[in-house]
C-alpha cells in the first residue's frame, strides 16, 4: 500500500494567517504544511499538501488519490457546504477520506452547519485549529493499521 | 446547420465503471463515448464527446456550442443539482440541450431530486443507463428534423 | 414472454389537441395512439393503448399488466404528482414501467416537479412531445432484450 | 350558446343534512338541487345537478361541459384541496367554471386553505351556505351576458 | 336594525381604472360606488362607500359599523394578506362582514393566497370583477333576512 | 343494532402475497378475508370484506355503513396519506371506524407518516401484520359493548 | 423464554383519573395495572407494571427487559414525541416493544403527531383507552407464539 | 493607495448582448468594458475588467485585489446565489467590494433572491442595467475618499 | 415632463443621527435632505423630501407622484419588509421608483432580507449610507434621459 | 428624569369590554386607564394613557417618549406580530419599553406566537389580564430605581 | 386553601451568579431564594424554593403541588423549550402555574423562542432579572385573591 | 490545575458491544473505559469515566467538572440532538468540553445531524469508533498545554 497521504485544502485557505484571525488564527498555510509534513514523517508517511480555490481541481485531486495515496485529509472550506461533486468524488475513490475544519463550523452561520463532505467521509474533526490536521493524520494512519 | 453534436459529461463521470457499479454499471466512459459516436454516425452526425470535473469548463463548452454544434447532450452529474450557472448557459446558447442521467435521480437522495438543468433544457431522460445517451441523440436529431 | 406492451394515459389526456395547444401541441390522442401502435409494430410488439380519468382504473390497469404485458409506458398526467397508489401499483407488478410526459414538467408549476411515479418507475422521459412515447417504447424493448 | 348549466358536487356532499350539521346545515342535497333548478329557471337556464364521490367521474363531467353547457358551478368538496386533475380539467374545457363552498374553508383545518380548483376557476364563493350556489349561478349568467 | 351598509375599500383601490387594467378593468372607483349605491337601493339599503390607504383608518371604520350599520362589505386590498389588526376588528364588531376581491387572488403571487380577513369574515367572493360587490351586497341582505 | 361489520381494503391490497413480501408477508387477501370472517364469527358478528383500488368506491362503501353496519375496519392503503375525501366520509357516517395497517407505516417513507384517516378514525393499529385486523375487530366489538 | 412482560408508563400517567378526564377517562393507574395483570394472567404471563416521570429511568427499565422479559408494552407519554434516547433503547434491547397510547394522538396538537418510539417499536396502538393495553398484551403474546 | 479598480464579471456575462436581451439589453461585454474604463478615467482610476465562467478563478481574482487594487466591483452572475467561497473571499481580502447586477434580481426566480455575495460586500446595486457599473465605480471612489 | 423628484422616507428615519449610529451614522434627516436638494439642483431637478411613520401616508404620497413628479426615491424603512400595499402603490403609479437603504439590509436580521418594495421598484441601492440617496437621484435622472 | 410614564394601547383595544369577553374580560379601556393612573400615583409617577388603531401613530408616540417620558408600557395588540416599524421605534428611543398582553398569546393562534416587539422591549408580561399593566408599571419603576 | 407557594428552578440555575453573568447577573440562587422567601412573607405565603437539573424531578414536583401548594412559580430553564412532559404536568395539576425567565428569551437563539411551558401556564414574565420572581409571586397571590 | 479529566457517556452507551454492532462495533463500555484510562495515563492525566441514561445526571456531572476537572470528553448519545440543558451546562462550566461520537452522525437519520452540544463544545470528533475518545483526550491535553 502507498505510504503517501494527500492533504487537500479548499478555497480561501491560501489566505490563512491574514484572513479573519479571530476565527482561523495567525499562522499561515505554509506553517500548516510544515506541521503536516512533520506529523506525517513521525507516522511513517509522506504528506503531499495542496490548496486550490477551484471545486473542479479538488475533485481532480481526490480522483488522483485512487491509486496513488493511502488516504486523504480534506478541508474543503466553503465547498464543504455546497459541493455534491466533492461528495460524489469521495464516495467514488475507494480510499479513506477524513474531513477536517479549523473552526467549529456548528458555531458559525446556519449554512455552514450542512456538510455534503460529511455524507461520504469516514469521519469529521472540527474546532481544534491547525491541530485538527495532526489529529486527522493520526486517525488516518490508525485506521490504515487496522 | 452544423452536423456535429456535443456530448458533455460532468464531475466524476470519468470514473464510470469503477465508481459505485451498482448505480452506474461496469462499463467505462470510453465505452460510452464509443456508443455515442457510433449512434451519431448512424444518425448522420459527428459526436464530440468530453468530460470535465469543473463547472466553469462545462459552462465554457456549452457556450462553444452556440455557433458550432447542432445541439448538446448534457449529463451534468452533481452540478445538475447545484449549478445555476449551467442553467443560465443553457438558456443563453440558443441550441437545443437535452439532459440525461444514467440512474433515475428521483430514486436517490432528496438533494438529487432538484435539477437546475431541467429548468432550461429541452427535455430530460433518466434511468436508462448508457442507453439514455443514445435516446438523447435520437431525440435531438428527431427535433432537428422538424 | 408476452409480446404486448400496455400504454396508459391519465386524466385529461383525452382532450389532447384541444387542450392548451401551446403546451401539448395540436395532435389528438387518436394520433398518438396511431404513432404508438406503429412504433410497436416496428419493434415487434403489439401495443394496447388506453386512457382514463380515474386513478383507480389506472391502478387496475397496471395490475393487469402483471401476467399479460411485457411492460408499461405510463403518462399518469396529474396523478403523477399526487398518487401514492399508482406508485405502489408500479412497485408491485413486477414488470418494467416507463414514465413519460409530453411537456417538461420541471418548467411548469412547482407542484408538478414532484413525481410519485418516478419513485417506482424504471426511468423517466419528459419534454419531447409525442415523440417521448416512441422513445419510451424503444427503451422498453431495449431493456427487455437485455 | 347552450342554455344549460352544469352544477357538480364532489365527495360526501350526498350526505348533506346528515353530516356535521353545525358546518353544513340541515338541508339535504335534494333541497339544494331544487334551489338550483329554481334559480336557474329564474335566470333562463336549465340546471343539470349531479354528485359523485369519484375524482375521475368529476373530471369526466367537466369534460362533458365542453360542448354541451354554458358553464359549470363546482363544489369539489375534499378534492378541492388535493386534485390537480380537476384543476387541469377546468383549464382545458374552455367554459367558465365557478368554485363554490358551503362553509368558509379558510376557517377550517389548514389543509383546506389550499385549493387547486381556485388556480383554474373563474372565481370563488365560500361561506354563504346553500345560498352560495344561487350566487354562483347568478354570477355565471351575468358573466355569460357580457 | 340599521338599514345602512358600509362598503370599505383598502389601499390603492382609489386608483381603479388607472392601475393594472388587465387585472382590475378600466372602470373607476366612482363607477364602483355608483353600482354599489344602486344595488343597495334595489335591496332597500343605503350604502356608505369609502376608501382609505391606511390600515388604522380601515380598523376605525369597521369599529364604526358596530352600532350604526347592518353589515360591512370589505375589500381590504393588500391589507387582506398582512393585517391581523383588521381580522381582530372584524371578529370584534358583531356585525356580518363579507370579504370581496375584484380579481381571483389565488391566481396571483403566493403571498396573496393568505388572507387574515378570511379568518374572521362571514364569507368570501373573488374573481368576479366589480360584480363581486353586488354579489356581496346581495348575500349580506339575504343573510340579514334570515 | 346491526350485527355486521364492514372490513374495507384500499388500493393494491388485492396483490397481497405477491407484492413486496418482505413488507406484507406471503399470505393473500383471500387468506386475510378468511381470518376476518372467522374472527367475526367468534365475536358474534358477520364480516363483509371488500377491496377496491378506487378512492370514490371506498368513500361510497363508508357511506353505505351508515345504516347497515355496526362499524368499519379500514385499511385505506395509499389513500391513507392523500385522501381528505375518506377522512370526511369517516367523520360523516356516525359509526365507529378503526384504522389498520399491516406494516408499521412510521418506519417507511416520510409521506407515509401522515394519515388523513387518523384524523377521523376512532383508533389506529399498525405493524402487526394480518393480526392487526383481528385486533381491530376485537377492539370494535369491545367498543360496541360499552 | 421469560414468561414475564414489562408494562411501562411515562410522565404524568400517574395522574390518570384525575388529569383531563375528557381525554384520558376517569379510571386510575391502579385500575389500569389491575386490568393488565389480569389480562397477562389470562395469556399465561406475569405482568410487571411501572410508571416514571423520568426519561432516564424509562431508558433504564427498557434495558432491564433485555434478559429478563419476553417483551415490553410502552406508553411513553410525552417522551414519545421528544426522546431519541428511548427510541435508541428500544432498538438496542432485542425484545419486542409495542407502543400504546390511550388517546388517538393524531387528533391532538401537531407536536404529538411525531413519535420517535414508533421508529423503533414493533407496532403501535392508539385511541382505544385502557383497552389498548389489553390489545398490546394480546398482540405481544401472539407475536411471541410465532 | 492603489489607483486601480478591479471589475469582475461572472458566468455567462461574456454572452451579453446575445443572451436574453429582454433581461440584459443588446450591448456587449466589450461595450460595458469601454464604459467602465471611461468612467474610471473620469474618476482618476485605472479599471481592470475581466470575466470568467469559473468560480475558482473569480475567487483567485478577488484574492489578487488584496495588495494591488483599491477596490472591486463584482457582478458574480449565477455564483451570487450559490457561492459561499466567493463570500468568504470577499470577507478575507480587506478591500471594499461592491456588488452589482444588471437586472433587478428580486423580480426574477426565487433562487435569485438569495445572495451570498451580499453578506460580505459593502453595498449592492441592481436593476439599472450597465449604468449600475458606473454607479458602483462612483460609489467606490466616493468611499475611498472618505 | 415634471422637473421634480419626490424623496420619501419611512418609519423611524426621523430619528436619524440619534438612532443606532453604528448602523445609520450620526448625520440627521435634515442633513440628508440638504444633500438630496443639493444633488437634485446639480441634476436640474427640484427635490421634495418627506418622512412619515405611517404606511398609509407613504402610499398616499406615492399616488401623488403620478401626475406631479418625474420619479420617486423611496427608503421605506421597516415597511420595506412588510408592506404589500406599498408594492402595489409602486406598481400602480407609472413613474419610476428607486429603492434605497442606508445600511446593507442583507447583513442584518433575516426578516430584513425580504423586500416587497423590490418586487415593484425599478432598481435597488443599499449599503452606501447617505450617499445612496445621491446615487439614486443620479440613476433616476439618467433613466429619465433615456 | 421625567416622572411620567406613557401607557400605549394598539388596535382594537378601544373595544375592551365589548370584544370577545372570554378572552379579554368585561372591563373597558376606561377602567383600565383608571387602574393604571391609580397604580402610577402609588408609585409616584404620572401616567399618560392612549390608544390608537394606527401603526404609524403608535410609532409617533413611542418617539415622543424619547425626551418626555421615563418609560413606556406597550400593548401593541395585533401590531405585536406584524410591525417591524414598532420594533425599530423601540430600539431607537433609548427609554425602557415593557411589553404587556392581556391574554397569554402563546395559547392562541400560531401567528400570535411571534412578537417583533419582544425583540426590542426590555421584558414581557402576558396572561394576567388588566393586572399585567400594574405589573408592568411596577417593573418599570423598579427598573428606573436601579 | 394552602398558604404555601412552590418556586421551581430548572437546569443550570444552580450556577446562577457564576454562569454567563452578562445574561443572568452576578447574584446567586441563594440570593434569589432569599428574595422569594421575603416576598412571600410580605404577601402572607410561605415559599418553598427548589432547583433540579432533572426533567423528571421537575415533573414530580409539579405533581406534588396538586394538594399541597396554592400555586407554582416555574423557571424551567432549558426544559422550557423541549419538555412536553412539563407542559402536560402543568395542565394536569389544577393549580395556577406562572412561567418566569430571568432574561428576555425572545432576544436569544431561535430555539429559545418556543415554549411548551407557555402552552399550559397561566401567564409568562420574562426579561426582568430576579425581580421577575417577585412579580410572579405578586401576580399569583393577586390571582388567588380573585 | 487539576490533572483529572472527566469522560462522560450518555444514554444507551452502557449497551455498547451488544447494541447494533454494525454501527458501534463489538467492544464494550468496559473496554472503552480501559482504553481511555490508559490513554489518560500516557498523557499524564487521571481519567474518570462514567455513563448515565439520565439527562439531569449528565448535567450534574458537567457542573461537577467546574472546580475538579481539567476538561470533559462528552459523548452525549441521543441527548446530543435534543438537550438544550446540556448545551447550557457546557457553556456555564468554564472548562473545555470536547464532543465525541463513535459513528459519523451525519450519515445516519436527519434528526441526528443537529447537535446542541456542538453549539457550546470546543470541538467535535465523529466517525472514528472508540479511537475518537483517544483523539479527544489527546486534543484536550494539547489544548491545556497552550
Amino acid at each position: 500500500m502507498s505510504k503517501s497521504i494527500l492533504v487537500l485544502n479548499g478555497p480561501n485557505l491560501n489566505l490563512l494567517g491574514t484572513r479573519q484571525p479571530d476565527i482561523y488564527g495567525s499562522k499561515t498555510l505554509v506553517d500548516l504544511q510544515a506541521e503536516c509534513v512533520e506529523k506525517g514523517e513521525a507516522l511513517g508517511y509522506r504528506v503531499d499538501f495542496r490548496q486550490s480555490n477551484s471545486e473542479g481541481t479538488l475533485v481532480d485531486w481526490i480522483h488522483e488519490a485512487r491509486n496513488r495515496y493511502a488516504g486523504v485529509v480534506l478541508n474543503a472550506g466553503a465547498y464543504t457546504h455546497t459541493s455534491i461533486a466533492l461528495m460524489d468524488a469521495i464516495a467514488s475513490v475507494g480510499v479513506p477520506v477524513i474531513e477536517v475544519h479549523i473552526s467549529n463550523i456548528h458555531q458559525r452561520e446556519d449554512f455552514r452547519h450542512v456538510s455534503y463532505v460529511s455524507k461520504a467521509a469516514m469521519g469529521m474533526i472540527c474546532g481544534f485549529g491547525f491541530y485538527g490536521y495532526s489529529m486527522a493524520l493520526d486517525a488516518l494512519v490508525n485506521h490504515l493499521r487496522h
